[in-house]
Parts: C-alpha cells; structure tokens; sequence
C-alpha cells in the first residue's frame, strides 16, 4: 500500500513575463501571497478575471507564481459549464489546441487563443520514490480514497522530478465529488 | 460486463402532505413539471428555499412528487460547504440524526430537526435483473464509469423494487468530476 498525500487545486493560472506585464503593467513582478507545496511555487496575490468565448466571466482568478515559459489557465469541469468555457483534460503543458479566453487585469487584456485546460490528475514524485514505488514519468496509475464517497480514481498521471514533493493533486470537483479534506491520504495503484 | 444507465441528481425535496399545506397553503397539491426515470415519481412546479443552520440560503430547491411518508432534503456535498448546511452521506429514508434547516414556501416555513442527507450512491433494480446480476436488496456494490477522468465509485447501494427502472442515481458532485453527460453509462462490479 503506497500511501499519498492528497492536494486539491482551484481553479488557477500561469503566465509568461510578457503576459504578466501586459495584464499589470510595465516591470510588473508577482508577489507572494503563500508558499505551494511544491518546492519553489507560490501562490500570488495578483488575481485576474476569465473571460470565457460566450463571453461569462470567472474572476478572482489567482495567478502562482512563478512566471512560466508558457501561458496556461486551469479550470474545472464545473468552471468549464458555469463560465462557457471549453477546456479538454489535458497534462499540464499540453496546451495545443485547447481552449480559448480572455485574461483580464489592471492594465489590459490577453488573449489566449489556447491555454485553457482541466488539468488532469496527477502525482509528483521524486525519482527515488518513483523507483522505490516502480513509476516512471507519464505512467498513468490509479489512486485509491477511502471514505463514505470514495473511489479509485483513473488515469493518474505520475510526473517525475528532483523538484518534486511526492503529492498527487486533483480539482476541486474531485475533491467535492469524494468528500476530500485537507490533509486526506490516497493509495497508489497500478492496476 | 453489466451496463447500468446513469442519473445524475440535482438537489432536491421530499416532503409529505402535511409539511406541503404548511408551505404552500390549506389543500395544496404538487403540481407536475416533469416525468423521472422512476416510475410514478415526478419533478414538481414547486420549488422551495433551504435556510441552514448558519443563516445561509439555497434557493430555488424542487420538490420531487409525490408527497412521501417523510420529509427529506438530498444535497451535494458543494451544496453542504456553500451553504453551511451539516449532511451526512445517507441512503434515501435513513434521515434520523441527519443535518437541520428550514424549509420556506409561499404560504410559511417548515423546521426540519433532520432530514438534509448527501444521497449516497445508488442503483435501482427489479428484482428479476437483481436475481439476473446477483444482487440483492442492500448490497454494496462498484460502478466503474469511463472516460479522461473516469474512475470506480466505492459504497453504490442496491435497491430492489417492482416498482423501479434499472438506473444508478448519482449526485451533481459525482457527475462533475467525472464529467458525466445523460445518457452515460456505467457498469456494474461486485468487486
């Protein structure tokens, strides 16, 4: 039985440097709100406001920090219906072809022609747990979660590296669905 | 491989006649809005507003006909969190030591000591295709459903009847986070 920590992400977005200083202005760095679990990500105090293809909006949308290479905006099945929004489940950085929006901050608008994505479930691991646990990057396993809601969950995602604290997150759909709290553990399984 | 069609629940009431008549006036009946899945049941015109324990307010809440020997209100656990509301996971009926609130219809307000319950997974079966898959009334069983976010459903109660349609009903928490769609379907595992 492998155990793992479980944490849950709301709805959430990363941007490039350029796309920060057009949403909030020439220069414009993130500050940090709080630390992440994952070593060296943060959450920001820099929120901005989704604007979906019919035009609904989502807003107080946190930006974590920090900048990436690329812009990617993390939603939920519920999100996606309530806001109008297409977003297929997708690993993070696969973003082809995905949805569309429109970020809004204080000092102007982007438009994403893709980005906009319901991240898929995945697990960070060390790659010494990953051999300890017989995982490797991008093997899809299942994670169990005990509980009067609970599941085995498919198409895990393990994602290997140095970087990582071993963590599987889900959404916040999951996490309503299963009755999931804060500090819950799941079981890794690989059939 | 046994394929159930599967339901997706909304939030909603059950009330008997005489909690209907204190919320809607001397003689009131349920009127019909639409036909169920479940033979006899009903989606009535009359909706209600849920007050819960910690003053909050869920509007616009269905009734469901007919009136029932029992009042209940069946919630997602979205719901419970959003609205302060105490629901305990439940199996339709089991309401004793449930969580409290007032109901409120146009003619006056009803307090509920119990009765608000998170539905717990279920499947409705006749007792020929309950002999057929061998379940009985009670069991506990598993409902695999596939897709990107697909997962197998722990603790899904059998409920056999006559009187019912073969359908497994989950809740609107469930339907999100696996991205259900009607006319999905399940199957069913004894393991």
């Amino acid at each position: 039985m492998i155990k793992i920590p479980i944490g849950i992400s709301g709805r959430h977005v990363h941007v490039t440097k350029d796309t920060l200083i057009q949403l909030f202005g020439p220069d414009y760095e993130l500050t940090f709100f709080k630390s992440l679990s994952q070593p060296g990500q943060f959450a920001a105090n820099e929120k901005v406001k989704l604007i979906s293809p019919s035009g609904k909006e989502l807003d107080n949308v946190r930006i974590l920090g920090p900048v990436r290479k690329f812009n990617q905006v993390e939603i939920s099945n519920s999100d996606a219906i309530r806001g109008g929004f297409t977003a297929p489940v997708r690993s993070s950085g696969d973003v082809r072809g995905s949805g569309r929006c429109t970020i809004v901050g204080p000092a102007g608008a982007v438009r994403l022609p893709d980005g906009v994505i319901i991240a898929d479930r995945h697990i960070h691991i060390t790659p010494a747990l990953a051999l300890l646990y017989e995982v490797k990057d991008g093997d899809r396993v299942k994670l169990r979660v005990a509980g009067a809601k609970g599941a085995t969950l498919n198409n895990v995602l393990i994602r290997v590296s140095e970087q990582y604290a071993l963590e599987a997150h889900l959404d916040t759909d999951d996490g309503a669905a299963l009755m999931l709290v804060t500090g819950v553990e799941g079981f890794l399984s690989k059939r």
